[in-house]
């Protein structure tokens, strides 16, 4: 028999404390130490190395003066990292809140000198809770830096083609490489849903056959699950809508077309959550029917026990009585008052009687259709 | 009596493994080999020749050089075939990965030299399961290339029309016989809705008559293969829409008024599917409704019985008890504790309270309205 | 008592064959032979003519030359007045398609010499079914056609003002007698509406008294007919926002500010069927809620009875049991194992430990309220 | 113990016959006969009067020559009004018709010399019933005439304020009249919307201790009349937008501010009706839910006594059998067939064993917490 | 265990009489008397002075005529300040009535000299009630004004950040003191989403253990609170994008991105608000799921012993039956009418037809699954 894993809704909270100054930074509990890497790639060209801190990422693009470099930001808890970029790339105050908060919807800024994108990450981890991590990106025309708030190797089939200079990647740009990024994203989204719907055809089997507290409260995560997935993804879209319509110089006229493939799966993955959406639903109603239909068959073997037994109980009831009109003085009997005790048949009659009671009621039911098995 | 078929959604998952390169082809499960039909013709000229490669499409064009071509392609497992477009066609690398991803949405795209587009043919097959395959069309100026999933015969009735020669379909070019195509696919949902709808009013029958696990069942089958189609459907709309207002040169004028026939069918599809989809909610809700109906039913035949009897089988267990005051040495009796017993008429006087009970009560449940069938 | 009618939506399936050459005609199951009536007018003259055939339209049209016309065909069901209109008047193929598929949904289109427009006919006929029936508009400089799928008289009360040149009716042109026709079509969704909102109210006292399965049944009968009048009124309100913002010359001005009245009315009828849609949800809730009600009744009279008597039973059941020591040879009893059975006041005591029992019992479920009626 | 008042939703069909000649005056049912009161106001004058018919309205035009006009018409069934109206003013066929016709949802509809408008009053009135009036309004630079079906004073606040020439009433003109009713009339909403509201929290009171079939049928009824506000309150707040936007004269520059202060307002109505219908819907929820519960409670106290008894019966049941091995012939006890009843504690054994069976299932149906109140 | 406390909006009614004059101030019933704080600052300066009344203000003003100003009036209940803005400052009378009026709206009016907007500010008090309150803001080119309901410190951060220079706060103007004091606002909002989710966490861990009234009562207060706050964040949402675009020459251009920046935090608001109520949908759902899951169970017990001992009892009863044919004079037993009574094992044999009768019932509820826990 399939079993149930329990899936479950990581939910990491980032409070905003309400007053603080706009645009100053504040860690989420948990958010780890950065881990620095840097991909510098030219279409022949392809270096990838590990940095100690920010500081030595001076020397890494003097190292490469004419590559393109991808620097991959893996951990948020650290408050010199946006000084470093406040400083240094003279980075919006409010854009280095948005990536410490980890809870923004995903958007395209554009400000003049870079862009500013998030996407959420969706996918489900070892332990089977659904992680929803954030990932930001600086656009400049020769640097990418992104933001992954953990260290999970999401993004290695882009490093992997990257390394191996597979398709379009090294050729294309910043915009291109933040396109695979993204569009690696929302591939994930895929393998979640279908996770998260093989589970749905479980439960529906297991469902049909005797509902089940458990299954329900499945059904519902799957179903908040869902909703979750949708949630991300409505704004993905609007995002690659965006960024196919914008006008900065920063995403190539190449890469467009490249975005509405990755809208387009957007608008798929919205059409599968809708669709297992309403499967959950259906699961409900459907729960909540077979519940009921189980309480009718437990009625039913309850009410024909009772209704054929009962009368014939009392029958026996009342020639189990005692009466007999006696004389008191000596206890005689003068009279008997249930003469049928003491007839020659008297037994036999009732039990015809009892027998004829318990054939009817059975017609009865036989005709209401309760004894049949549905 | 009606039999209920069971109805089924198939579903084949074409999962993209995340971090591919974009536009690089991934066969689905199960993806047939191509077999390749070329029809060509003109006002008074009809030929059909089934290929054995596409390399010989290049002979095929020069053998008919001013005539219209239609490369009817059925199934799409075939790595070479994306190869031959890219290279022959120079047809973009996303158009042929939406070609092999069997997922997409019905939509059209419009590059330079050709235009994309893609339905969804949604039909029963012999096993009762619901079909959703994807076709997707290639329109050059003299050619159009149609890519089906399988080998199904469902354009067979526009193969009929070219043939003998009928309507417009010899004479008005490429984007013609494009329409003609989306118009029989369009035309498929129809027959789908009108089967599920009198399947779904057999379950209605047969519900008033006994709710049941499985008409349930089947309902919610009903409605999710409604709510399937009309994700097909408004996809489809739109698509029409976008073909009526482009100013693609590719889609000739007189086209158009047929494209808005097909446009208000599409919109006729939506609005039987939600007809329909109203039909399966009230089923829904009738369903829990006359389930507890029938359970009011079952405890009410339940507390009739119970409500006469069990009184009764009291009064009857009372005189069935053996007081009497008696000698404790001599057993005699000295007095009789329970005197109805040993009264001359005790057992008739008894018969006779009994029978008052229960006729009280049934005038108590007659009047309650419980004795009525209903 | 309020007698519930049983109100049916007849259905008749126009069911397009897939792959028939676009524009090709496909006579509906049980389409009736066309009856003509040519209505000639002006504003003092007005003939009335029944025509065999069409043929003797050219007739007609050189007998009254002056005079607006209207032909009012009834019966869309024979193959000539198709070709006729094809060739007469060089009707496109998709107008005389739509004509005959008696699907439309309510629609204008413009065409270069004429207009052509659908309305939705909806009313309850003798046998309490609700028909849908497709009237069609061909709209010409100086003649009106109009085909009506049945013999009924709905727009008599046109022709009434017609012959008595009452109103505007003779002097305003074919654009007027056009939207008299529609108009006369809304004004019967009202009747339609308010009919069925009658019998809502019927229901709603029935349900009121007693939960019943036939009532359920046909408020879903009536939902679905309120939804199938708004399928019908919100592509009509946008048909009429058409002809208002038409440019077509064939739409007079004067007509217009009718025209916005009868979009008002589209308007209304669209919010009275929201608001009898909302009562027959209520209606379904309650019932609902009301059959819990009832079981509820049923179960608490159940318990009240059983946990009264069963209890008691118990006693007297203990009461009636043989228990005595004996001596086993002689059978003489020893020593009564039961000492309660032989004192003195024993079967008093005992009947009163019952009614204490009972009456305890009947405080306990008195202060849980469930003595009271309700 | 507050009580539940019944809210009654009144109505009045105004059935329109079909096929009347547009423009045609059909007077409703109980339309009452007009009471018509004359207001004329500058900034220091004010005279009121009550006229006999309108035909002395000319007359008192020229005693006030400059003076602004209030016509107050109070009931509508007169048709010698819309006659004037049609002959005097020009008035359109179709504007009368809509007087008439007390149906018509909130509206503005610009003329070239006049200005048409549509308010609902919606109020309780005596009996508790919410009456749903229409009030129109022609708008001519210096006369505004209202239409009011009903005698009621809801307007009497603004009468009083024009007495006392407080605010802008006397100096700015008919618009800003025609304002003040607007406002007054949405005003009058709110005292609705609270008065359903404060029912709506003594139910919610009621239905928390005891879930109710009266309470529910309340609950219904007033998400019905929420229902039924909204359905006025939109199209009023369109109205207003119109009026904000409208490019006409007639509506002066100034009162345009007023103007947006009643749109907010109606967006206010809007939200606090949203927030009821919520409530309602939840209390509909709760009482479902509370129903089931209480049936919980009732089942299971059944279920504690019948199995703590039904067993215990059957055990004393079977010591109540009167086997024996007798001697056929001289029904001398052979064998004690049951030798517990003859032992010496038999009675006690049993008592102690049925003791032991009803402590064990206390103690089962503790644990399964069915023994605590909730 | 976790312990549920109750959530309580806390509502306050400013009912509207109808028809004062338009702009007319009406107190609401319980406001306070307003204590006015004058925060004055530029680059490097700051003061904060407690003013008497608002007629120091002048003077107040002149002491510091450099500087920027903030008045915080905290109180709204003296119609004393109306009269003061309406003479002073020349604002229009309908703001005022808004600042009285505190069911507004969150939006943004402009007039020619200053800016109105109103916020709501949203909290959990001490008494766990939910504090809906309006703050008003009165945006001049050198001064905002800004009115609170109470005297409560919700923004007190702001004043601290103020006091002590901290980000842009003293340098940037009137409009980014507003952007700070909305900001805040929103802020809050978060802090409040948080705790209610919180509360329905631990519902929803209590919930599953076991359904409850008042779980259900408080989840329903929850989902109402949900639903509160979404209808003050998407006009608040609204407001922030109009002050985005707003050409005002008051909202200074540096300010905007941090007014992009609350409208993001709006979204998430929105979004998070969206969530929890698809938790409190789903708790409801399974609420109702789980009361029917407990009937199902306490009716399985009821119905397996029930099932199984009457059956037996009825057995139990026969052998009870008194029947024995006597002549009736000696009162002799001529025939033993029950000879399995008589028989040598009949009490042994009857037993084990009991015990087999229960075996195969506990053997059919087993295979049912009835006997399993779940």
């Amino acid at each position: 028999m399939a079993k149930i894993r329990r899936i479950h809704l990581k939910s990491k909270k980032y409070i905003p404390v309400p007053g603080v100054s706009p645009g100053s930074i504040q860690l989420y509990e948990g958010s780890l130490q950065p881990k620095i890497t840097a991909y510098s790639y030219g279409v022949s060209a392809y270096h990838c190395e590990n940095l100690e801190s920010l500081d030595e990422l001076d020397q890494h693009f003097k190292k490469h003066p004419t590559l393109t470099h991808w620097i991959d930001i893996r951990g948020i808890g650290d408050l010199g990292l946006y000084d470093y970029f406040e400083k240094k790339f003279k980075v919006h105050k409010l854009v280095l809140e948005d990536i410490a908060n980890i809870q923004q919807r995903p958007k395209i800024d554009e400000y003049d000198d870079y862009l500013f994108a998030v996407s959420r990450m969706l996918y489900v981890d070892a332990e089977l809770e659904i992680e929803n991590e954030q990932m930001s990106f600086l656009l400049f025309p020769k640097v990418l830096f992104s933001f992954q708030e953990n260290y999970t190797d999401t993004v290695e089939p882009v490093i992997h083609r990257l390394e191996q200079g597979k398709g379009n990647i090294r050729i294309s740009g910043t915009s291109y490489m933040l396109y695979s990024l993204m569009d690696i994203i929302v591939d994930n989204y895929f393998t979640l849903i279908y996770k998260l719907g093989d589970e749905l055809e479980t439960i529906e089997e297991l469902l049909y056959r005797k509902p089940d507290k458990t299954l329900m409260y499945q059904t519902q995560s799957i179903k908040r699950a869902m909703i979750m997935i949708r949630r991300a993804a409505w704004p993905e879209r609007d995002k690659m809508n965006d960024m196919i319509r914008s006008e900065s110089k920063l995403i190539h006229k190449q890469t467009k077309p490249f975005l509405k493939d990755t809208y387009d799966h957007c608008m798929q993955v919205i059409d599968l959550v809708e669709s297992y959406k309403d499967v959950t639903t259906s699961l409900i109603d459907m729960n909540l029917s077979f519940i009921s239909n189980r309480m009718n068959e437990i009625m039913k073997v309850l009410t024909i026990i009772s209704s054929i037994f009962i009368p014939l109980t009392f029958i026996a009831g009342v020639y189990g009585m005692n009466f007999a009109y006696q004389d008191p003085e000596t206890g005689k009997i003068l009279k008997h008052n249930m003469p049928e005790l003491y007839s020659e048949n008297g037994y036999l009659y009732t039990m015809g009687v009892m027998l004829v009671i318990a054939i009817m009621q059975m017609i009865y039911f036989w005709r209401k259709g309760w004894l049949s098995n549905k």
